[in-house]
């Protein structure tokens, strides 16, 4: 009985300290797995089902915007990633170097690919020649490297999974329109499946991706009032393009340079499902995303009949299409809450011998705890809607926990009192400096998230928070993951 | 319109140079792309799409039997990598090393995975103290990293994709059916799925994996008579389990060791798939595994009404739940003809004025060429089973293909002689002795590829074909990828 005990013994509560909170829930929830690789993650059922739901969910959502996957060496010789200056800046302190092939060092050094854009230039240099041959609109899924020091299951880790989009496209514009649209994609997909709201928005220079000229994000608030960086979505202009060499002859026999674009999201958005929804009874999954939806848990499983009728119950779920499974395990029904909440499986369903005798069941929402008691004949119907109804509730609680933590500021000392004092989001004006915007890391930790895509102008005569120059952007800032 | 010449220019006949076939075709199909990344493969949408197939058709099959997807680092540290004797002999030759994280040496080099059963022992080793723990089914898609020296598309790169499960149990009974099942569903799905026949054996000891106990095998014929490994399932016992201390206590209390397997299956099967099923115009996909399935050519397309009606016919194929695209590119009827063929898609439509005006279409089989005139109302279930017939014939196809080129031997110079003069399979009686396997490959370059499931007894009193001593086993020999 060691083991059971292990499990309900309450975690640390998410007051009393966030970040032991947050290990205790993906310990205890079963998501991540024990690994003598320092600063990586093994990955367990539990977290790799919600990982293959959001890879299905996104994957389909790509190929309706005409998306097409493939697959690229893990490799990057050490001269392909050189060819972009601020790219291999941004990249090459943190990523991992293989000099050796079997017994023999190689004749050049490789890293373990962090991102892949200097291969998929690579690859687009020599495929693409004509404007027939675009666009190019590939994505691959795969994990990356990046020789991070400080790690944490999901959030920061040094090995980590994603997908990574790389587009090619004849014009500016189009590549821009790219940009945006798969911003919009990654947007609907966490407000509609993951139930997090987000801020859509752009990066400062300071802030955007090694090799870009614009880098557009989503960013969502924990709840601890941290910022994640949720999605980006990237505009290369022509940058890679002019260092790789990528030309095509246009309808007018002209040679052009492609515009490119990339776009990622990872991993680290289970570790948001967890720090958005969950509570002190362990994790709280959105029901669209959840592996299992429903858990039919029967009481007293013993007594004739009680079994038969879960089972009822449980293939009228399967019929409707939930992903419901049953606990009839020998543990007790106690235990067996206990443990449908700590993986935060939305709804289990009830049902003992009195309830039989009624003619029904009870759904028990993870979210609030509440009890409903519905006919046994309408179980699967009532669970249908209620799963909807949660979705929504936790989407609401989310976006309310969001814009109570959203505060603004207009000069200095407030906006260092509010960062300091009231853990969230602070929009303030800004000058468009990387010296303000360093200056206020310094003082504050925080960092500029993003210029919000709605709401980013400053009426004239604004004055940037740190430096009291005139204001040209309204600026979301914060502390972040 | 230089490239389209290049497209429709013939490729080398698989008569006259079988490899460069194999090349063409996979250039030619588009299935990979160029790389700088030397001995690695990029994999284009139309290769990669083949893949998520097997993928989403293995991975369900996979799910039935109680398999749960996971995912390890892709680093093995060197002294983990060490751990079971055989196993770091049979791959520490072949692996690719990193030594530097960011700017500084690691303290301790790891490797890029080249399999993980080390990393899933590390694993097992920690989570696994109870017989309630058991068994553990995992699973993971990944990419594995081999040194090859001389590497092929799909047949043989650095890197490549496959997915390889690792697995825990009580006894070695389960370990053992375990094993054999999983074989089975690798059998199944090849022959359901691929329509590719293959013999079900296991591997001398000569020729298991490093750390095996058994090595279970199915291994099917190319079109050029040799063989390719298709899939191997791995019984350890508890070799691993005691090299690693995966240890649980019984039902009786006692301290016993885990019997473990491993199995997996690549993007082999996709060189598999040209090799058995191509033609001299190029990939022949089977129905069960084409991406698309059916290819809609409408002919004289700018006639008033014959687009509409191919589109008519297009929703009517997908409304049947068939993969079905339209080519309505500007490109001429026998341009697309042939870029269909090339490309391997089962079936094409074509439909012109004179079609429609006699209320029909043209349903095109790529695997014999035979043209079936059906009236446009039936199209779409026509071209259903259709695709049936292609399916089972394409398995037909290959299996007489392969009884005609299995071939017995009971002496050694005949056994010589079939090996030189007739590509193929070779049955002959073997003592069991590693000499003999040895001498025969010195002076064959054949090797055994499996002591079939069936078949593989011998009569008492038959002799080894090589030695002459007493054989104990029936084996499959032949030449190799």
């Amino acid at each position: 009985m060691a083991k059971e005990k292990k499990l309900v013994e309450a975690i640390t509560s998410m007051e009393e300290d966030f970040a032991q909170w947050y290990t205790d829930v993906v310990k205890k929830a079963e998501l991540t797995g024990y690994t003598s690789v320092k600063g990586c993650m093994v990955i367990k059922p539990a977290g790799y089902a919600i990982w293959e739901n959001i890879q299905s969910e996104l994957d389909r959502r790509f190929k309706e915007t005409g998306v097409e996957n493939v697959y690229l060496p893990m490799f990057i010789p050490e001269s392909l990633l050189q060819k972009e200056k601020d790219h291999v800046e941004g990249f090459a302190p943190e990523v991992a170097w293989v000099t050796h092939g079997g017994l023999e060092p190689l004749q050049e050094r490789m890293c373990v690919r962090p991102t892949s854009e200097t291969l998929f230039c690579d690859l687009y240099a020599k495929e693409i020649q004509s404007y027939r041959d675009l666009p190019k609109v590939f994505n691959q899924w795969c994990s990356v490297v990046r020789w991070e020091k400080t790690t944490r299951p999901f959030l920061r880790s040094r090995e980590f999974l994603w997908q990574e989009g790389h587009t090619a496209h004849a014009t500016a514009e189009e590549a821009e329109a790219r940009t945006v649209q798969m911003l919009n994609v990654y947007a609907d997909f966490c407000e509609q499946i993951l139930a997090i709201p987000v801020v859509k928005g752009r990066k400062t220079d300071k802030e955007k991706f090694a090799g870009a000229e614009s880098t557009y994000t989503i960013e969502s608030l924990m709840h601890d009032g941290k910022a994640l960086q949720s999605g980006t979505s990237h505009n290369f202009g022509d940058g890679f393009a002019k260092a790789f060499g990528i030309q095509f002859t246009d309808r007018d026999n002209k040679l052009q340079y492609v515009h490119q674009t990339s776009w990622g999201m990872t991993t680290r958005m289970i570790g948001a499902i967890i720090m958005v929804h969950g509570d002190n009874s362990g994790l709280v999954l959105p029901p669209k995303i959840a592996p299992t939806q429903v858990m039919v848990i029967p009481i007293q499983q013993k007594k004739e009949g009680v079994l038969d009728k879960a089972d009822e119950v449980l293939n009228a779920l399967k019929a409707a299409g939930l992903r419901a499974k049953m606990d009839d395990s020998d543990k007790s029904p106690g235990w067996k809450f206990s443990e449908q909440e700590m993986r935060g499986i939305p709804m289990r369903i009830e049902l003992g011998p009195k309830d039989i005798e009624n003619n029904q069941v009870v759904l028990v929402r993870r979210d609030t705890r509440e009890k409903i008691v519905v006919s046994i004949d309408e179980a699967a119907a009532k669970a249908a809607e209620l799963l909807e109804t949660i979705q929504q509730a936790m989407f609401d609680k989310a976006l309310a926990h969001r814009e109570a933590h959203t505060y603004e500021a207009y000069d200095y000392e407030s906006f260092k009192q509010t960062i300091e004092e009231k853990p969230g989001f602070v929009k303030a004006p800004w000058c468009g400096c990387q010296e303000c915007e360093d200056k206020i890391k310094e003082d504050t930790s925080a960092t500029s998230r993003c210029v919000p895509l709605a709401g980013g102008e400053v009426k004239e005569g604004t004055a940037c928070v740190c430096c009291g120059k005139p204001a040209t952007k309204m600026v979301y800032w914060g502390k972040a993951y």
